[in-house]
């Protein structure tokens, strides 16, 4: 495929997370994709912190992985350190999160996308769309190209018609040092979208060679590191240790004095920014009790002497910033790199897409990420790698690729927003997911992974490795179920683990499913270590196993709850369904399912406004 | 030292080049500095080709290296190519060059300046500088701070307003995806500095998946390769080739197509190009009797799928660089990552400078780079360097450091831009140095490592290691002219090389002095190998050895004429010398000598419009 001579399947707009999975995930299902980007230098910036994963959030790029995404893998190959969050938990708050290189992890992803099959990029500014009657057809460039193609997915982050707020300075910028992107938000309003305005903010960055951090707690990565992805990437064995450190009262008093001149409470800033990620300004407002917060002092990467200030977000004047920061412990002698700034940028509300990402109103266009009003890089990320997999399969003729509620924190994120919408940039957490321990980061393969291998996305080999798992995890379980040990055997280890003693022999599945007891006691049990080893059972078929013994209970309510939910989503309600005929539900519920359109009853019974009984009036309306 | 507390030595402005080799010159040598850059992530961008050295910009680097500046080691680390050009030819013409691996090229160097003692960064705009009378006393920013400092570097690069153009389509922008910068050519104008305008370009980027190499020519590196630090670093043993092909009259009969629309020549354009590194339509236009030109197909590091397409620098309409290339043997299927584009960018015309680069208007502002008219990372990195080093010492209230014309190209370049000024973009040639057999890349060390120790700039290492280079080379130059050889052991040699055969025992350093043997030849003469091996005498050594033996009538007299040069060089001109009242020279002599200020009668005889007998007048009036 060439620029100027043909029509590609796939253009995608924008290279951050959204957007490289959406090219990497269209490519490697056969669309001819150009990934146009206004810096192959920027491919896959991490814009925030240097961190991928944490809680639900590591989930979701385990769940990207599974489905064949790339983010797991670049996550895993240029990570600096490495944490399984929650491990007191039970497994479904088990959450991933690595420490990453920056610049490695930039470099890793362009690599990746330039050895993709069909994949081409393109440096150049998109500032419009080309439109033939309700259908996107392609994009208008800077350099003055048009470029066409079947679908498009706009992936533009913080760029549209983006300002960067410091204190009373305000300039138009989609990042620091990076000019802003108009005429895509102008071209959208012309066509009838609605959109909104959101902000997000960044903290300092500072020299390490300038911190005390003998004043600091030191947070090492776990002394047994895991990792992202299924595929057989290696886990770290070296790691840079993160730091922590406290503001204190008189911090909080430094910075109130800068409010006066802060774009958050002159009202220059009209944007909603992440209420689970707010600046440093607003946590001393809200919570104005506390007096202190945590700051996470965290490298950027393996040799940089560059410091993330984490949870020191701040639009505050630059002098405020640094009086403010000079007095937490550590930062006594801080010399600050960039300072931190607060980015308000053009978002379209999400109940405009359908589930499949694609926007009611116009035909073949796609939106994935902070253009959604979703916060995060795994969000955008998951976002852009099933908008990708969307616009390929609609190319092709295929039908579209939706994930359920219980099958994925990425149905959960992408059913929030089409179903519920959002006014502030939207991150998940576990609370989002009905069922989360169905949800769980250990198992994310065994979910996804023969979906996408059925449409073609995941590899054989991946699938292979799926099967593999599944094959000895069963088999293990079995052997657990079937071997009985004797009360002289395992009475020492149950004394030991203050577990009551068994008088007869007993089935190993049962002792094993004791709370008292976790899977390296069992190893102890007679012949278990051999059986182990004579099947080549690793840590995570003992894992997968381990959540099963134990945790099978919850798992089959949860499972028999979410089948329930199914029934309900097998009625679907018809495409422009017209819920004005019906009288007998309320005006509010009539008007939000004509506005949201549900695909299914279950989808509808999620809108905020509709009533159980205006679900039962559906239910009469589609036959049940 | 820091942001907001107190006054550094050195500012530099602009994180290029130039501005890292100032920035580490002035740290290292003690002065605080801070370098403040647009984009911490954009530091010692290869903003053109992805390669260091060449013919006469080689020998610029190993200078660089061995006055203790950093491009020749980052070079030597990140390099993916080595090639020592003109090799068939005399030692004079040798010059290293290199492929570099553009990414890494920039993160090695950033990580160089994050470690160095006493340099701080800081991500920023300067659009302004502050003044206090006749003297620059520190920055102004985007961000509003004011920053101080005894002395000022400013390195801007083709950011001064700089403007880029494609085509009919013109915006501004510093390089493709970046802003421009505004302000700091406003400043120096109102303190009555000259500007004028020049332009660069540079060629489309290309994927090297759409390119068919086996219709180009292959250009592979040495097959022994050299490097260009004097430190220990290593030189490569695998290398990536770049390829080789050609334009045709159908290629430039498609460029030509363009010009109607091309900004160079609607007039739209109005900056002066570099000669040497001219767009491919200047090329079809100016030399319209050649029917081809050539282009290098360079990589643009170890892992990339980017290709450089040098020598097709161009501005024309995008879609006709886009037709030409596909006409470009091996470019049929061609699909571009990047169009070509040119710039135009302020400078000032460096005639306004004394040799030191500090500015004659203002106290304690330097320039360096391409505000100065040059082009090259080499040029640049040069004067940054130079910059840095009269910058500190100024600050210390130590003496200036001046290279003369017959220590270093470097001093070639600055005297040349000092002398003569320069209205088109200034590039070294071998051909500008008159004692150019003295310049060699193989003994830049020799000649300048002693320099730059005596400042404190060069370490004792640096030392220690010229010192045993200058040893051993003494060591084995006495033991070829102590040593005999007798006719039975050499003849046959040199009737192998087609040499007289000799009939009595002869010094050795007699018969290596003959053309027809190199020095693997005198390798095979009796106790030679054994010398070598029992003085541990390496490659660098034999090589100088070599030149010495081979070349030193040449350089005697170079040196004798150095010499009666430098005895014009002693003789000072007072500053601010009035030449107005010497009526006998020329009018024009008069004017020129007024606007440029020599330092020297040696400087002054080198002005263009200066006359023999002026300076013979001129020579009368300080003394002799």
């Amino acid at each position: 495929m060439k620029l100027f001579e043909s029509k590609y399947d796939v253009i995608v707009v924008g290279g951050g997370h959204a957007g490289s999975e959406a090219a990497a995930a269209a490519a490697n299902l056969g669309s001819h994709t150009l990934l146009i980007t206004m810096s192959l230098q920027n491919i896959a910036q991490m814009s925030c912190n240097p961190a991928m994963g944490g809680i639900a959030k590591g989930q979701i790029v385990r769940e990207i992985d599974a489905l064949g995404g790339y983010s797991g893998i670049v996550t895993d190959l240029t990570a600096i350190q490495f944490k399984m969050l929650n491990k007191s938990k039970g497994p479904a708050m088990w959450s991933p999160r690595a420490q990453s290189d920056r610049m490695r992890f930039a470099e890793e992803w362009r690599m990746r996308l330039e050895q993709t099959d069909n994949l081409d990029m393109f440096q150049d500014s998109v500032n419009g769309l080309l439109f033939e009657g309700d259908q996107v057809v392609g994009v208008k460039t800077q350099l003055g190209l048009r470029i066409y193609a079947k679908t498009v997915i706009v992936t533009a982050g913080t760029f549209l018609n983006g300002k960067i707020h410091i204190g009373e300075k305000t300039f138009g910028g989609g990042r620091a040092g990076e000019g802003a992107s108009t005429g895509i938000t102008e071209d959208l309003v012309s066509k009838g979208f609605e959109a909104g305005r959101m902000k997000t903010g960044t903290p300092p960055r500072v020299d390490a060679r300038s911190l005390d951090f003998s004043k600091m707690i030191e947070q090492p990565g776990d002394d047994v590191t895991s990792k992202f992805s299924y595929t057989n990437t290696k886990s770290l064995t070296k790691q840079r240790s993160c730091y922590m450190s406290y503001t204190s009262p008189e911090v909080h008093d430094l910075l109130r004095e800068g409010f006066e001149n802060s774009p958050m409470y002159t009202g220059r800033i009209k944007g909603i920014g992440p209420r689970y990620c707010p600046s440093i300004e607003d946590k001393i407002d809200r919570f104005s009790t506390k007096d202190r917060h945590q700051l996470f002092v965290e490298p950027e990467g393996w040799h940089t002497t560059e410091i993330y200030v984490n949870g020191f977000s701040t639009s505050l004047p630059h002098e405020v910033q640094y009086k403010a920061l000079k007095k937490v412990a550590g930062f006594e002698n801080v010399k600050f790199l960039r300072f931190g700034y607060a980015i308000e940028y053009d978002y379209f509300p999400p109940t405009q897409l359908q589930l499949t990402l694609e926007t009611k109103l116009v035909k073949n266009l796609y939106f994935a990420g902070q253009i959604n009003g979703t916060t995060g890089y795994e969000e955008a990320a998951a976002q852009g790698l099933m908008a990708g997999i969307n616009a390929a399969l609609k190319v092709r003729g295929d039908g579209p690729f939706i994930l359920q509620r219980d099958e994925a924190y990425i149905g959960v994120l992408i059913d929030d927003l089409i179903t519920k919408g959002t006014e502030e940039p939207y991150r998940m957490f576990t609370s989002r997911a009905e069922y989360r321990t169905l949800l769980r980061q250990d198992n994310a393969d065994l979910r996804l992974t023969p979906r996408s291998y059925a449409i073609g996305l995941a590899s054989r080999e991946r699938m292979d490795r799926v099967e593999e798992k599944q094959k000895k995890t069963d088999l293990f379980i079995k052997f657990l179920k079937d071997t009985s040990v004797r009360p002289e055997d395992v009475n020492p280890i149950l004394k030991e683990k203050k577990s009551a003693a068994v008088n007869q022999s007993m089935k190993m599945f049962k002792i094993a499913s004791r709370p008292q007891l976790d899977f390296d006691d069992i190893r102890r049990f007679p012949k278990v270590e051999d059986f182990i080893l004579a099947n080549k059972i690793d840590r995570e078929v003992l894992e997968q196993a381990e959540v099963h013994v134990k945790y099978s209970g919850y798992i089959e309510k949860e499972k028999n709850s979410a089948d329930k939910l199914q029934r309900l989503e097998n009625i679907k309600i018809p495409v422009n369904f017209d819920y004005k005929k019906i009288h007998s539900i309320s005006f509010e519920a009539r008007e939000k399912l004509s506005k949201i359109q549900p695909s299914t009853i279950s989808q509808a019974s999620r809108i905020s406004g509709v009533s159980p009984s205006d679900v039962s009036v559906l239910l009469v309306y589609m036959g049940r």
